[in-house]
């Protein structure tokens, strides 16, 4: 087969498909017809020395020429075609993985070199959407055992790139998630840098929450810094708190993270290789946990975190990492804001030893940085909360912050949103149940983390006693419509508080 | 929220995205901002009394202005707005099975009431293709049992059409697959109507193989009849062998299908309620499955005969359906030809007894007709076979055969290709193995089933005895591209035929 008939010029369709690559081609066009594509073909687009594997849609009018094939956003990135270039197109062969991933959707235990392969096929761009998504099945539920963890974890590892520190101790901390408003992060790092230790963090924007730590981090300090200038500022300080997507750890687990989280197929297998495969390219020694465990959290039971926390805990130490696990509170939202500038807000107040600061986080912040400080090389067990309390109360811990978004790139105070309203208290009563998903919602539709000043603001608590008329919480948005919308939501769920009779 | 901020004109956009509905919005249009709409976001899209769920794909460039919004062309057709139209776009309430899809995943055995809404979604095109992955995956291995498989197939049934024959009988027959020309339906279908019963078949065209009984019709006689011209025929002459696309029966298996058979997740669960809910739809009341069983079939092994058999008989009795299974050899292709065109050929020359017909297809053709006249009511057990023989001898099965054809649009002899080329042995010996799977393949590089006639004919039998430069097989091919590329296929891969020495 002649390779002219397979050839033809490359233009950018300007279209984001998100992180699937497409290439349009004219229904009439000549490699169509001598390479017998038809839409959703699988095809193999070469050009010069890159290469990958595009899913087609054909293009039936005359949006396009026949003699030029275009490519959506993410495929014109990987591919960086000069301008003029041409490709070749053709049928791929089967990815290498085709035949473990049928073996794992056919309730097979893969071995370690089937992982190897499906992780390759994953940051290589060979596995379409559906591929992918069959794999992230086949392995939910209880369909990943511990060997496969640990299995599919080091496969994940060794796709990507693993940061250096140079040797000795590098502490990282980890919340499993399902708790709005939880923003211990930005305080832990500050206190464990200021007590001397190294914790070069890197964290999530929100895949479906109001806030990651990103976004909560941005609002006050630049967070998306490439390798060399979080290295500068972890030389500097000791600590950062910056964007991992940057600096591309596991990136076999940002794509399996996009078809995971919509699906919302979280499993004990996947949590774990997802989280330890990033703790481990991070270069980081000795790693913390936070594990909130409520009925509306993401680990649901006392089961459930035990469970957990032993293929947890069996995967840290085949990767030979040093694990610490804390089980905290599930059942409620910590801090007063959910949000990235209310929930920066809270994390400021707590350093700063405001008087109004939410206890709530600045107890978990404690117990955290204790638990890390413990955690590290040389400490004398059961003292880090006490060094917590001190490094915070003395301020070398808002000092140690400050100066980390200095390094960062300079810090800003975290504005309020130009709209809030309260939902009121509709019976009175004391409150026995918050929903934390509910609630993360109206934050959703209020516009965050969009709009990082958007979200909700509240200080009940489960045990509060409300009365008719009063403020369960304000919710805060950038436009009015944005603010309606949150409302609507809240008014037509009234049970996100549940209140019972007052005894 | 204002209606008017979420309305836009629709266009056409002109691009094949297959099945799954897309809408292209730009950027900056104002429906993504106010709605929150990133790029993959499923959209909820209304127009006048229609509405589709689409994905969102975000266009960057001005290729599109940011004040319309253009479907794909699967999304046009669905909702057929009117010129000028304008439409709502807001995001779905996820879909009533996304619940019962979640516990499928995570391994729960299903109800009838999941079932039912899960079909009802993905007809309703609730769901997108990684929903309907995920599902499909879900459901792979062994992960429906018996009770799961009625309860689906039933479920399959009612979101689709039935057709009613008015009564009576209603013969049909079903080859489980794998096995490259054995392309029996047409001669049973004309010898069991000769009898003078009922067998109005509907079939498929090739979805991965070199040829589907509709195809090989399709080169003899039209087979894109609609219903009413369906049973026309049927009315006519008792039988017909038309394309089921055109009669919509079990709209789900169609959706289904697409998404399984790429990724070849047969399992039994799926294959018997994708197979018993076509013919209940069909309005067939005793159906012959015929079950291949060899190394390179679709089913492998006895067990696995045994098992599939057993859920058939489960779920047709659950159905209603009168099931007689035959299991016959799937250890080498049948007749000489593969490809739509080869294997009418074999058809019409069995039909005609020349004879130079391929004695095996011949004899499966009685073996089936016979175990289906011997299922119909009223007829005297055993004898079924010895009639199939003589209603073919004496030339009533391939007058009835012609009679089929011309009320189904008239008789066409099927034509030879343009190119053919020998694939020689090269060693010398007794054949033991043929590799069917390699062996369609090689027909389908050559242009089947897009070219009706090309394909490969191949006479050697497992036991033969070849000489070096004897051929094993011809390819047949419309262009000399083609035919390289199948010959390179063959060269490549020398084992298709297993030969061991001559004792």
């Amino acid at each position: 087969m002649s390779q002219v008939h397979s050839q033809m010029r490359l233009i950018r369709a300007g279209i984001n498909t998100y992180q699937q690559p497409v290439v349009y081609m004219h229904r009439d066009c000549h490699v169509c017809r001598s390479e017998g594509f038809t839409a959703l073909t699988r095809v193999l687009v070469r050009c010069g020395d890159r290469e990958l594997v595009a899913t087609l849609n054909v293009v039936v009018d005359d949006h396009l020429a026949p003699d030029v094939a275009a490519l959506s956003e993410v495929a014109w990135t990987l591919l960086q075609p000069d301008p003029q270039a041409t490709a070749v197109f053709s049928h791929p062969e089967p990815p290498a993985s085709a035949t473990a991933l049928r073996a794992k959707v056919f309730g097979q235990r893969l071995k370690d070199a089937d992982f190897l392969a499906l992780m390759r096929d994953t940051v290589d761009n060979r596995l379409s959407d559906i591929e992918l998504t069959a794999f992230v099945t086949a392995c939910a539920g209880e369909r990943l055992d511990e060997r496969e963890t640990i299995a599919l974890t080091k496969a994940m590892l060794s796709v990507g790139e693993r940061i250096d520190w140079g040797g000795g101790p590098v502490l990282d901390k980890h919340c499993v998630g399902g708790l709005p408003g939880n923003r211990t992060t930005p305080i832990v790092v500050a206190i464990v840098a200021a007590a001397g230790h190294r914790i070069p963090k890197t964290s999530s924007r929100a895949i479906t929450s109001p806030a990651g730590t990103a976004d909560a981090m941005e609002v006050m300090a630049p967070v998306a810094l490439d390798l060399d200038a979080m290295r500068g500022v972890v030389d500097r300080e000791g600590g950062c708190i910056v964007w991992g997507g940057n600096v591309r750890l596991s990136p076999a687990d940002d794509i399996l993270i996009r078809i995971e989280r919509p699906l919302d197929f979280d499993s004990d297998g996947q949590l774990v290789s997802s989280v330890l495969s990033k703790k481990a390219a991070a270069g980081s020694t000795h790693v913390l946990i936070d594990i909130p465990v409520g009925p509306t959290a993401k680990v649901r039971s006392a089961a459930a975190a035990v469970s957990l926390e032993k293929r947890l805990r069996a995967t840290a130490r085949a990767l030979g990492l040093d694990l610490s696990v804390l089980r905290t509170d599930g059942s409620q939202p910590v801090g007063y804001g959910i949000g990235p500038a209310l929930e920066a807000r809270d994390v400021l107040s707590v350093l700063r030893n405001d008087r109004q600061a939410p206890r709530d986080l600045r107890n978990r912040a404690f117990d955290l940085a204790g638990a890390l400080l413990d955690a590290a090389p040389g400490a004398v067990a059961g003292q880090g909360r006490a060094r917590a309390g001190s490094l915070l109360d003395s301020g070398a811990a808002l000092a140690k912050f400050l100066a980390i978004c200095e390094a960062q790139g300079g810090f800003t105070e975290p504005r309020k949103a130009a709209q809030s309203r309260p939902v009121l208290a509709g019976s009175p009563g004391r409150v026995s149940r918050i929903d934390n998903r509910r609630l993360a919602k109206v934050a959703k539709l209020a516009g965050a983390p969009g709009s990082p000043a958007a979200g909700v603001e509240c200080r009940v608590r489960i045990g509060d006693r409300v009365e008719v008329g009063e403020p369960l919480f304000h919710i805060h948005a950038q436009s009015p419509g944005e603010l309606e919308y949150a409302l609507a939501y809240a008014r037509a769920h009234p049970d996100i508080f549940e209140t019972g009779a007052i005894e």
